[in-house]
C-alpha cells in the first residue's frame, strides 16, 4: 500500500534504529503520509542520521526533517553518556542495568514528542508514530505505556486539535506499535516489511569511519538487545561490529 | 532574599515579558538559584530576548541560556502568525478573539517546558518555574491549568528525578505563580518586587529599532491585555508604543 494526497498525514519519529525503522515501515504500509523526524542532539550515534535519510527516501516518506539540538546535548552532557560532549562513558560488555542506564537522556521522549506534536498540528496530522519498546529496552522511563499514555493526555490539552478533539472530531493519537513486542518480534515484523536492517544503526557508541560505514561495538546495552533479537529471530545479524559477536 | 551556593536550584522560562520577568522575581525573591532559559523561535518579538537578558542579570539568575528553536518557527510557520517565517498577520484592534487566535503557537509551552525539564534534570532541580496564566490571557489552551497539571504528571513519568520521586523523594514541581492572578495583579505584584516593566516586551509584533528599543504596537492581543493592567493597577503605563494608547 502506497500514500495518495487523499492518505491521512502522520509524524514519525525516526532515529534510523532497528525500532524506528520498522515503524517507519508499518506506517508507510498503512498508506499514510509520512512526515519523518529525525534529531541531530549531539548524540555519540550520529551516524544513525544517514540511515534515518535513506530509511525515510525508500519507504516513500513526503517529507524528512532533521533538526538541529545541538544545545540540548550541551545542556545534559552532564547526566548522560549517550552525547559526544560527556565525559562520561557509555557501558560495555556488563550485565544490563536493573536501574535506569548512564545512557539515559533527561526528558529526551518528551521533547521529541513535543516536536512531533508541533509539527503534527501544523499539517493537520493526527497520529504521531513512536518507536518505543517496554519488553526489551534499555529501561529508559519515556518508553514506558504510562509515560506515552500520559503524554498523549497532555497533548490533546495543549492544542488547538486537542481543543477541537473535545467537541468531536479526532484529536492526536500517540501510536506505538511495538509496545509490546519482544525485539525479534520486531525484527520479524521488519523484515516482513522488506526492511534492511544493516542500513541501521541501534549501537550507543559506533566506530567505523564515514567511507566504511559505522561498526557497531557489539558491546552496549543497545547492541546486546540487537543481537540477541536477530538470534531469537532465527535470521542471520547483518550488523557490521567491531568486534565479532560470540559465537551461538 | 538571595541565592546561596545551598539555595535549591530551579528552572525558570524567560520570555522577556511581563509575565515571565514578574515570575523571575517571584522565584529570585523566594532565594532560589536560578537558571534561566529563554528560546529564540523566530518570534515577531524577538527583542523580548534582549530584555530577558538584562532581567536575567537583575535577579541574580545563577545563568541563562537562550536556546536556538529558529527551527520551530520555519516547522509551524503555515499555522501561526507569531513568528516572522509566517505570511499570516497578527491581529491589531480587534475584539479578542473567542475561540484559539491565530498567534497561538503549535506545542509552544510543551516544547518550552520539555527543554526545561531536560535542563533540570540535568542540574538536579525540582522546581520548573512559567509565568501561564489563566484569567487575562490569550486564549491559548497550553496556558490552561489544565495542560499544567497533565504536563506535570507526564514529567514525572518521563524522568529518572520522576521514578525516583515514586520511591519518596520530591519530584518535578511546574510553578505557577500568577495561574489565579488578572493582569493588574500580576503588575502590582511585580512592582513590590522592584520590577522596571519599561524592559519588558509583551507585544506581539513591534517595531522600533535596535537603537531606541521596541516600540509596542499597542493594538494586538497583548499589547491589550498590557494596558489594562497597568490602568487598573492604577499606574502609569511604562510601555513605549508606536501610536498613543487611548486616554483613560
Amino acid at each position: 500500500m502506497t500514500s495518495s494526497p487523499s492518505s491521512p498525514p502522520s509524524v514519525v519519529l525516526l532515529s534510523g534504529g532497528l525500532d524506528s525503522v520498522t515503524v517507519l515501515a508499518v506506517a508507510a504500509a498503512q498508506g499514510q503520509r509520512v512526515h519523518a523526524l529525525s534529531f541531530d542532539y549531539g548524540q555519540r550515534h550520529v551516524v544513525e542520521l544517514a540511515s534515518a535519510a535513506r530509511q525515510a527516501q525508500r519507504f516513500g516518506a513526503v517529507a524528512h526533517e532533521t533538526i538541529d539540538l545541538s544545545h540540548l546535548g550541551r545542556l545534559v552532557a552532564p547526566a548522560t553518556a549517550l552525547v559526544e560532549a560527556s565525559t562520561l562513558v557509555v557501558p560495555k560488555g556488563e550485565a544490563p542495568a536493573s536501574n535506569i542506564p548512564i545512557t539515559y537522556v533527561p526528558a529526551r521522549n518528551t521533547l521529541f514528542l513535543s516536536y512531533a506534536l508541533a509539527w503534527a498540528e501544523t499539517i493537520g496530522a493526527r497520529d504521531i508514530w513512536i518507536g518505543v519498546n517496554a519488553l526489551d529496552y534499555s529501561g529508559y522511563p519515556d518508553c514506558r505505556p504510562e509515560f506515552i499514555t500520559a503524554f498523549e493526555r497532555t497533548a490533546n490539552l495543549a492544542t488547538r486539535v486537542g481543543v477541537e478533539a473535545a467537541q468531536g472530531t479526532t484529536g492526536i493519537v500517540i501510536r506505538t506499535p511495538l509496545l509490546d513486542l519482544h525485539k525479534h518480534e520486531i525484527v520479524a515484523l521488519g523484515l516482513s516489511h522488506g526492511i534492511d536492517y544493516a542500513d541501521t544503526v541501534s549501537c550507543y557508541d559506533p566506530g567505523g569511519d564515514v567511507n566504511e560505514g559505522p561498526l557497531a561495538c557489539g558491546r552496549c546495552d543497545s547492541c546486546g538487545l540487537r543481537k540477541t533479537g536477530f538470534a531469537r529471530a532465527g535470521v542471520e545479524d547483518p550488523t557490521r561490529y567491531v568486534v565479532a559477536p560470540p559465537a551461538g
